[in-house]
């Protein structure tokens, strides 16, 4: 039986929107200030970006449990380069994952990654689409 | 000058992370307690699904205004079907435009969501590459 996932986002007056999530969290959509909107909610195309760190970054921490890897701090940096002409949408990506520790074992951590991005990120699947994707790792030692 | 959008995701523990957006905000992504998370943050790959709807959203109200249409109502139905195998993707994607109110302009309605879809929503746009798209429209006169 296929898998479905059915979001709504309704209109709640000027520029903002009520978006649903398959977790039961509703959350805000706003423009800017700039474009008519008042800033009190996330800008939606840069969603994109967080849906994609947010998705390797979960395989990543699953894997880093798996592997019983110490890590102290990870982040994920995401840096998207935006076409000029309408519709303007993101063609090069940096992805540059961020791990801070004493005992990093960057072997293991590289494999992690690459889990993620080769096999098991189905963002990083649809980015790949469109969107010429540069991954970088940086180990930080402490 | 080339325009980047540049986000930082960074895990808090468990399977959750923060991250930022270019409105200032910033906000939780987490996964399902079935796969090891506590619920408490947004699922990462649905946010795609509200980003399609945000940026195809503010683009209709912009030209709702802009064309002087009277809406009472407009929400977006956002409907993805995911692939079986990792990496799961969404590839078909249903999105469904409704109109409620007492003096729908159908064709100018139609004509707003035509432009999103075919010349300013950069989402849409790279949603194209990856999904096969079904845009709907159903006009609710009250």
């Amino acid at each position: 039986m296929p898998t479905k996932n059915h979001i709504s986002t309704k209109w709640s007056g000027k520029m903002a929107f009520e978006s649903t999530n398959p977790s039961g969290l509703n959350f805000t959509i706003d423009a800017s200030p700039d474009d008519g909107g008042e800033g009190k909610g996330l800008r939606p195309k840069a969603l994109m970006l967080s849906s994609l760190a947010g998705c390797s970054g979960l395989d990543v921490v699953s894997l880093i449990k798996k592997m019983k890897l110490e890590v102290d701090d990870f982040h994920i940096e995401t840096i998207a380069n935006l076409t000029e002409e309408h519709p303007k949408f993101y063609d090069a990506v940096t992805v540059e994952y961020h791990f801070h520790g004493k005992n990093l074992d960057e072997k293991k951590l590289q494999r992690a990654v690459d889990l993620s991005v080769e096999k098991y990120c189905g963002v990083m699947e649809m980015f790949r689409s469109f969107a010429k994707m540069d991954i970088q790792i940086r180990y930080h030692h402490t």
